[in-house]
């Protein structure tokens, strides 16, 4: 099974359906392209699904947020946690609705948080998440000192138990049908892209924009 | 605080931040304007994100899946559940590390799952799935036979405990990196749109995209 719909190979884009990845490239190539994941915890034994950025770092996934939000205080206790990274690609319209679906890309991740409380491993890490987030700010913005280091927590996930869910291709419609003929069938692809840079109003007059905003591509 | 980021009004671009809204017609149009959510729920004790379709009707999401799901199950069988949906509007480049930030609206909804059995119910619970996911498509493709309403689940979460947080605006930087003027602020918003559809080889020759495909706007 090839990876993009093909409008050349009728064997690609039939075969096409969900199916777990084993390969570790593909997991670490949707983590990649991400912007946010979604944080699943229990908080006084209900589910919370908490968006919130992140980044990787080979086999670690780290996650920040405010000390003061009680999902990150929770989550810093070791409970268990799970992660999931989805991107949506496309719309499948299939003749029946039965076969309708979406193409994605879905990482998962299960394991226990673990607080970064190392400092060069939290600086580190917030790195790594700027870095996924807004490529080139680092280099760019000014650094957060002892106060704003104290404010941020940053939490640590272990790939080990990580899974990635790919469906691309076409719809797999049924024989009859394909063969009665009275409905389209095919991918409405869904894009993503930066729009123009917004400067803040209280920046100088003429002040640049840096090149890693104004020619960010996506994914990053 | 206005809902977009202004260039001519350095309050507004100021003051914006995260916040909970308590405004129904927010919360409405976050999960509108969606394509899929992220369920959390417990599964053998431990916490799962899954991303999924869904649609609203009135104060009811309704979310689908395969009967085969074990997450499905899991959920249909009356357990507590918690929906996100996330819109990612923008990265917010800050002048220091510490408040960069995101634009975003995420609806959140806790409840309890109910599998829905009656079948008006469960065919209206599929229109406006479809509806959300693909308009157009349950006038235009085949309708579910009765073995595809079995092999479907269908649950049901009341909108009764649900809230949306919204953050637009430029960043607050503090004033003396504003006064430091060394680096650039603003935001870089993340717009998404369709791509050309993309038939799938199996249709006859010619057959025409029709127009709730080819036509589709973003969101719907």
């Amino acid at each position: 099974m090839t990876r993009h719909l093909s409008t050349t190979d009728r064997t690609t884009i039939r075969r096409s359906s969900a199916r777990a990845r084993s390969d570790r490239s593909d997991l670490y190539a949707s983590l990649d392209a991400g912007l946010i994941c979604h944080l699943g915890l229990l908080i006084d034994g209900s589910p919370r699904v908490l968006p919130t950025g992140y980044g990787r770092r080979g086999d670690t996934l780290y996650l920040h947020g405010s000390t003061g939000a009680r999902s990150l205080r929770e989550a810093a206790g070791g409970v268990e946690v799970c992660v999931t990274v989805t991107h949506l690609d496309g719309i499948v319209y299939a003749r029946s609705l039965f076969h309708h679906s979406v193409n994605y890309r879905s990482a998962m991740i299960h394991g226990q948080a673990r607080e970064v409380v190392d400092a060069d491993e939290k600086l580190q890490a917030l790195r790594v998440i700027t870095d996924q987030l807004a490529p080139g700010s680092w280099e760019h913005a000014r650094q957060p000192n002892k106060r704003e280091l104290a404010a941020t927590a940053v939490l640590a996930v272990d790939l080990a138990e990580a899974a990635v869910k790919i469906r691309d291709g076409g719809p797999n419609d049924d024989t009859e049908d394909i063969e009665a003929g009275k409905a389209w069938a095919g991918v409405l692809p869904l894009r993503m892209h930066w729009g123009a840079p917004e400067p803040s109003t209280d920046l100088p007059a003429g002040f640049a924009v840096p090149p890693h905003v104004g020619e960010r591509t996506y994914p990053a």
